[in-house]
C-alpha cells in the first residue's frame, strides 16, 4: 500500500456518512429530539472525552478493555466516552446537584467502543437516549419504555418488540440457590451473551440439586406474555425475585395505558451489558437485526457512586441500527432537498446571484453554478439532474 | 481532593452544555444546517478519530503538537480530528471521487485541539462549515464568504466584520524581497499571531533595504476599504501579488451583488492558522471577542495531496463563539419549550397517562409527574413553574 492509499484510510470500526446517509441520520435525530422534548426531556451535551476513572465507576473491569484510552498532559488517563449515562450522572451529581428532581435529560451523541465491527456494530456509533433521574416508581420505568416505543414508531418502524426483564429477579434466584459471587458473574456473562450451552455447563459444575440446575439453565427460555410472570412466581420462592416480578407487573399495567403493551414481551433472561442496572431492564429488537435497536433500564446506585444518591432509569437507541432497520423495512427515503439549479451565460453572474438570493428568500434550496455555461450545457449538467427546476440567466 | 471529587472532574479544556446551553446550541446548529441546505450544501459526517497521517497531510509539524493522539491496536497513531476540511478532502478523494464537481458539502461537528483554554477557546469545540470543491473561480470564493455572512446575520448577530486577505499577495511580496524559506515562515508566524513587535524584529534582522523592511513590517496595517487594493498594488511590484489583488477585486465585486460588501474589510495581513491555504483567506470578527467567529479560504493543493487534484474553498464557524457573541449582544434566548405539566391524585396515574398521550398528540410538550401529589402540591411543585399550563387529574 502506498502513502497515498494510507492517508485515505479511516480507523478500524469507524465510518463516513455520505450526503444521503447524513441526511437520513439528521432527519431521524431531529425527530427523536422533538419526541424527547415533547415528553419533557431537555438535551444535555457532554465532552467527547472523560477521565477513565469517571467512565469506569461501575463495572470498570468489564468495560475498560473496550475503551479508547490515552494520557492527557498531566498523565491522567482519558478515554473516549463509551455511553452517555455515566457522563450525564456526573453532570447531575455536580453542576445540576441542586436542580429540583425529577430531572429529565436527553442526548444524541457519538460513543466509542472497541468491538469486532460488522453491520450494525461499529467502534464509533451514534446513540439517542434519555435519563429520568429522581424517581424510583414504576411510573418512571413505564415512561422510558413507552418513550422508547414511541421513538421507534414515530421513526416509521413497523416491526419491533420490547423484551422486558428485571435484574433483581435473576439475582434473587441466584441467592436462593446460594451461588457464590464468581459463579453468579459467570452465569450473568453467559446470559448476557445468550450463550445457553456455556450457561448449562456453568450450572452443571455447581453442586445444586438437579431441579435447581434446570431452573437456572432454562432462565433464558423464561419468556412470553403476561403468563410468564405467574410461571416465574412459582419458581422464585424468594422475596427479592417476587418483588421484581411485582415491579414488572406494575410497569406492564402502565404500559397498557400508554398503548404499547402489545409490543412488550417478558424475557426474564435479559441481562444488559452494563453492570450498573438494578431493576427493570429492556431491549428492543426488530426482525433480521441481530443486535438490540435500543436498550435501557433502572440504575439506582450510579448517582450515589458520584456522591449524589438518586434513583434513575433511562434508555439509549442506536441511530445506525434504527437506520438499518428502517432500510430493511423499505422505509428509508432520500432526504436531500433540492429545488433550483441556477446557471448563467458569461458576464451574467451578478444577475444570477441576485436571482439566487431571491429564490433563497422564498425558502428554496438553490445551487448556483460557480462558472458560466450555455443553456444547453446547463440542461445537461450532471448537477442539474438533482434539482426540480433550472433557472438560466442570459 | 478525594476520589469522589476526582470522578466529577472533566478533562482540561472541555465543557458540559447544560439544558439551556444545549437548547441554544441546537437552535443555532439547526438554523445553520438549514441555511447550508438552502445554498445547495449537503451534510457529511466523518469519524471523530482519524489516522494521524491523514490529519497532518499539510502543515503536520505545526498542527501535530495540538492534536490529541493515541495508538490503535495495530500501533498506528490515531488522533481526534482538529478540523473538518482535511477529513472531508479525504472522503472526496476516496468514496466521492467520481461524483460530478463542484461538490458542496457541509458539516456541524466537534473538533479537538490542545490550546490554552479561555472564554471562546476550549480544547473541544463545535464548528459548522462548508467546503465547495471543484471550482477555482472567484464566484466560488464569493459564495462561501457571502454564505458565512448569511450564517451570522440569520443567527441574529448584528455586528460583525469580515476581514479579507490573500495569501499569495503576502507570498509574492516575500519573494519580491528575496526572503529565504525560514524567514518567510517566521514572518508568517508573527503575522498569524498579529504580533507586530516580533514581526518588526524579524524584518530588521534581514539585509533588506530600509524601505522594503518598512513595507513588510507594516503589512498588518494594510487594511481598510477598497482603497487598500490600490495602495497595495503600488507596493507590490510582482506578478503574483498583483494577481492576488485582482482576485480580491473580483471577489469583492461579487460580494456587492450578494449584498454583503458592507461587512467586508480588506486586511492584507490576514494569515490563517492552517498552512493549506493558497488564495483568498478571510476571518469574521465581532466587537469584544478576541478570536475570529469564523474563518476560511481557498485551498487548491489539499485535494491533490490526497491524489484527487481539485481546487476548493470553504469556511468554518465556531458555534460556541457565535453563542458567546449573541449573548454579548443580548440576543440569546431561552429555547426550552415547556407547555403542560400533568400531576394526578393517588390512583389516577392511568388517566394521567392518557391525558399526556392526548396532549402530546396535539403537539404539546408535556411533563408527567412520576408520582401522585395533591393539587396544592402540584401548584407549588418546583417543576410546575417551568410549564405554561398545569393539568391536574383527580
Amino acid at each position: 500500500m502506498n502513502q497515498n492509499d494510507m492517508v485515505l484510510e479511516i480507523p478500524y470500526g469507524t465510518r463516513d456518512f455520505l450526503p444521503d446517509e447524513s441526511a437520513a441520520k439528521r432527519v431521524i435525530e431531529s425527530r427523536l429530539m422533538n419526541i424527547f422534548s415533547s415528553w419533557g426531556y431537555d438535551e444535555i451535551v457532554t465532552p467527547v472525552i472523560e477521565y477513565l476513572d469517571t467512565l469506569t465507576m461501575e463495572g470498570g473491569e468489564t468495560i475498560e478493555p473496550h475503551l479508547f484510552k490515552f494520557f492527557d498532559r498531566n498523565n491522567r488517563t482519558i478515554a473516549l466516552r463509551h455511553e452517555m449515562t455515566t457522563p450525564i450522572a456526573r453532570v447531575v451529581a455536580s453542576r445540576m446537584r441542586e436542580e429540583p428532581r425529577p430531572l429529565r435529560l436527553s442526548y444524541v451523541s457519538d460513543v466509542c467502543r472497541y468491538e469486532e465491527a460488522q453491520a450494525g456494530r461499529q467502534c464509533e456509533f451514534y446513540q439517542a437516549g434519555v435519563e429520568l433521574m429522581g424517581s424510583a416508581s414504576p411510573a418512571a420505568d413505564a415512561e422510558v419504555i413507552a418513550l422508547a416505543a414511541e421513538c421507534m414508531r414515530k421513526s416509521g418502524l413497523k416491526n419491533f418488540q420490547i423484551c422486558l426483564g428485571e435484574v433483581e429477579f435473576v439475582s434473587g434466584l441466584m441467592r436462593q440457590f446460594h451461588l457464590g459471587e464468581e459463579t453468579q458473574e459467570k452465569i450473568k456473562g453467559a446470559m448476557e451473551r445468550r450463550d445457553l450451552v456455556t450457561l448449562k455447563n456453568i450450572v452443571d459444575e455447581t453442586s445444586m440439586p438437579a431441579a435447581s440446575r434446570e431452573v437456572l439453565a432454562n432462565l433464558p427460555l423464561l419468556h412470553g406474555g403476561e403468563e410468564i410472570i405467574k410461571k416465574a412466581w412459582d419458581i422464585a420462592i424468594n422475596e427479592e425475585s417476587r418483588r421484581a416480578l411485582d415491579n414488572l407487573s406494575a410497569i406492564y399495567r402502565l404500559l397498557k395505558s400508554y398503548g404499547v403493551a402489545d409490543a412488550v414481551y417478558f424475557d426474564l433472561g435479559v441481562i444488559r451489558d452494563f453492570s450498573y442496572y438494578t431493576g427493570m431492564v429492556f431491549e428492543a429488537y426488530t426482525p433480521g437485526l441481530g443486535f438490540p435497536l435500543a436498550g435501557g433500564g433502572r440504575y439506582d446506585r450510579l448517582l450515589s457512586d458520584f456522591g449524589a444518591p438518586c434513583p434513575a432509569t433511562g434508555f439509549a437507541l442506536g441511530i445506525e441500527r434504527l437506520m438499518l432497520a428502517l432500510e430493511r423495512e423499505g422505509q428509508s427515503k432520500k432526504h436531500t432537498k433540492k429545488d433550483v439549479f441556477i446557471a448563467y451565460a458569461d458576464g451574467k453572474l451578478e444577475t444570477a446571484i441576485e436571482a439566487a438570493t431571491k429564490q433563497r428568500a422564498d425558502g428554496k434550496a438553490v445551487e448556483l453554478s460557480p462558472s458560466p455555461m450555455t443553456e444547453a450545457e446547463a440542461e445537461s449538467d450532471g448537477r442539474r439532474a438533482k434539482y426540480d427546476e433550472l433557472i438560466y440567466v442570459k
